[in-house]
């Protein structure tokens, strides 16, 4: 993961290389001292070019300033770049939908509820605000009176959930807290401008239609945790990443298995995009057993009938429906491999990382966040296609399940993405204090990015052409997050 | 109208009758002097009643007070209550999902569009934030690229839309706003205190069991209008009510007839509550034929096949489906009566004063808006019943068409709604501006309300009871809008 970063270095600009090293510093710090030469040497041209870029009037904005001044420092570089000192006060933000933990399907929810539980083992006092039903080492406040799982994403329940929250948060009668930590969906982050509080969102889901010009217009008012750097390939330009933190989930939660049975195994919703129907071309071309697991989802009938469910023989593929608990983790521990045969730019691959945490090797294609969790030829294998695919399972045996076990352990278990977010916190926290320290202003605002179009129209009929509003043209290349590029 | 809320005066609480008498203030300023002597003979002893139940460390709400010490001052109410001048800017916020007015369905459009153009009329300036594809006389911005008619109540577009414009109105750079006049749902409310400008928010719908609870937390961080004062009988306390002012309609769009026809008219969703099958009843106890018109909507196929379709023979009840246009206004001038046989709490029957509006008599059981809309015996009558509601066709010639007519244009015209609401946005911004003298508060905070409760819990399992989380204790019982008893 480092490795691919720093061999992408030669064709960076300054700021995809500042990008990236801070989300190397947040994640992988002991990686720093390696990356302070080749940013030294990059520093004066690039920032010759930014100040060429950016219009005059416009000031860097304080938080990104602060974090790359301590970047641009060698010296900041040359020692352990995050200081750890002191207790943090947290307000963990979870969405209003679902308890924390889930108690059945709820991502969002289980990564909360792990970070949260680890937060407190590490010293910090954390608020949960969270549905109520949820557990938690912090103390848990319910803004809401029940758990909404029926009408999720709707406006109603994430604004009376969040507006109360963040009222509490910012009441002087409370305490003061360092930061919020956001994950409840997208009404905190729009009005995050409003607050006196910094706060930091996690990016929970992909850039699509729907998102991007959200994040465009809102996602520059707090600053952002991508959960792969693959994630950030679809990114709108402007968004202040601070950090690129997995997905955790307890090692120990997990049973390691060194010796695996014969079969392959494909787990995941039923969708042409996840590629059960790869799986089985790649089990017949391999010659071995294959077992399918995951639901059937309203809409995906046909495509398990015509293209799945026919293959389905009970000896050579077999097909278990939708697991949990003890059986989904005996089928991750038995398997031979987990096959990943992806056709989309999947954020995270939660499953790769359960596989690892059993011993069991992946094999998935080079899509999504696949080759930041998989490292090629130790702990699985990266291919292009199902031929290639069906190759690599010849050769499973390099692969050492105790080596998969200490990976997963060492990049995603959830004390080690807790210390990740610590270091995320304490940038966001520094760079909020000396901005406040410079400007005094309370509580932070930003000019508008606002694509917003004017038009006057008249009841005649007549529509004038859209046109900006925004009363300050803002060039936001020059804050373009381009840590994906390193990547390329 | 006016007659019921005077009748009950004697049993009235003063704070019952200082709401009830803001909302006659707004919609009816007429009526201003009848109730100032009832109000000075009430004056003394509500005050002493009012310190005894106020927590001594609460001041009143700035905004109220100024309200309520322009209606404890006879002289103020001697004259006219609101004094006319000077032109207003105000930010009118229309929900992002569907044009402004819309094409097909869209209540909430077409009161914004209507109540905008006529704002416009009277010389404000009217900023309409709303939907790329929008028509308005006033300056229109649209925040999104696009109406989303598919997703109509979720998070991501309300907060991206709301939180552009009110970055807009804030924005100095885009000049003073005097006033938000919010139409767009939940996130702009639950955001209110977090803005320098004053808010007027329009309850559009029901208090009902998902949105009573919000506009108790939320609901006092705006001036509110209600659509009718039988919308307010489920409202929880704590609202500050500057006015009821009913929906619009342009009263010269719609066809006056003086003939009417045989036929008994009824329209609206396929549903129990709206009564369709006691039209029929209705329809065959009196005799006359019945036209049934509007939509079988998803969830209605049954009570449709079951309770109506058995009863269509295209003779004595004809069904003509959904009807828009010319067809539905030609319906409304030719009918004989409108039938409003409903058993539910609407917050307003549009349907009733567009049948007004063609010189149609209505007759409705005493449910939701009926007594607001129809005097019982000039413009229609209003009934317990089906066998009620029988009789009452007998005596449709005591009805005058051109009352009807005439009472719809001085009560519901969209020129008297807006100057209705010019009024109540005098009140609120000389609230503000009164409040902002006495205390420089920018932007407005209040203590909240939130109820959120608090909860222990550790992974051991124990959850610690629910307790109020609010620093200070606040009655909300002396602020309570307590209008609808006025009516009972």
């Amino acid at each position: 993961m480092g490795g691919a970063w720093l061999a992408a270095v030669g064709d960076l600009t300054l700021t995809a290389l500042l990008t990236a090293t801070c989300a190397v510093l947040v994640f992988a710090p002991w990686l720093a001292p390696l990356l302070a030469s080749a940013i030294a040497g990059l520093r004066s041209r690039g920032e010759a070019k930014e100040a060429a870029a950016r219009p005059t009037e416009l000031a860097p904005l304080a938080g990104e300033a602060a974090i790359r001044s301590r970047l641009y420092s060698a010296s900041a570089l040359g020692r352990p770049a995050v200081v750890r000192r002191g207790r943090l006060r947290i307000a963990m933000l979870a969405p209003p939908w679902i308890e924390v933990p889930p108690r059945g399907y709820g991502g969002i929810e289980l990564v909360v509820a792990h970070l949260t539980d680890a937060l407190v083992d590490l010293g910090h006092d954390v608020v949960l605000f969270a549905p109520p039903g949820s557990r938690s080492r912090a103390q848990l406040l319910t803004p809401l009176e029940r758990p909404h799982p029926q009408v999720i994403g709707q406006a109603l329940e994430e604004a009376d959930h969040v507006a109360q929250a963040l009222a509490y948060v910012e009441n002087p009668a409370n305490g003061r807290f360092d930061l919020v930590h956001d994950h409840s969906g997208f009404v905190a982050l729009a009005f995050a401008d409003r607050l006196a509080t910094p706060m930091l969102h996690t990016l929970h889901g992909p850039f699509d239609e729907r998102t991007y010009g959200f994040y465009a217009r809102h996602g520059h008012k707090a600053a952002m945790v991508a959960i792969s750097a693959a994630q950030l390939r679809a990114a709108p330009p402007g968004l202040n990443v601070v950090g690129v933190i997995p997905n955790p989930l307890r090692v120990d939660d997990w049973p390691f298995r060194r010796e695996k049975e014969d079969f392959l195994l494909w787990i995941g919703r039923m969708s042409p995009v996840k590629g059960p129907h790869r799986a089985i071309e790649v089990a017949r071309l391999a010659e071995r057993p294959l077992v399918l697991a995951g639901p059937v989802q309203p809409g995906q009938e046909r495509f398990f009938s015509e293209h799945v469910e026919p293959h389905i023989d009970g000896q050579n593929v077999r097909y278990v429906g939708e697991v949990g608990g003890e059986l989904k983790q005996q089928l991750f521990a038995r398997a031979a491999a987990l096959l990943m045969p992806i056709r989309w730019p999947e954020p995270f691959g939660m499953v790769m990382i359960e596989a690892l945490a059993c011993g069991t090797p992946v094999i998935a294609f080079r899509e999504g966040s696949a080759e930041e969790i998989v490292d090629d030829g130790l702990t699985g294998f990266l291919v292009a296609d199902e031929r290639e695919m069906a190759r690599a399972v010849g050769r499973l045996s390099e692969i050492d399940p105790e080596r998969c076990r200490s990976v997963a352990r060492e990049r995603f278990d959830v004390e080690r993405v807790a210390r990740a977010y610590e270091s995320a916190y304490r940038l966001v926290v520094g760079a909020t204090t000396r901005s406040l320290a410079r400007s005094q202003t309370v509580p932070r605002t930003r000019t508008p990015r606002s694509a917003m179009r004017v038009a006057r129209s008249h009841s005649s009929g007549s529509v004038a052409a859209p046109a900006s509003v925004t009363s300050r043209p803002i060039s936001t290349r020059t804050r373009s997050s381009a840590a994906p590029a390193a990547q390329a």
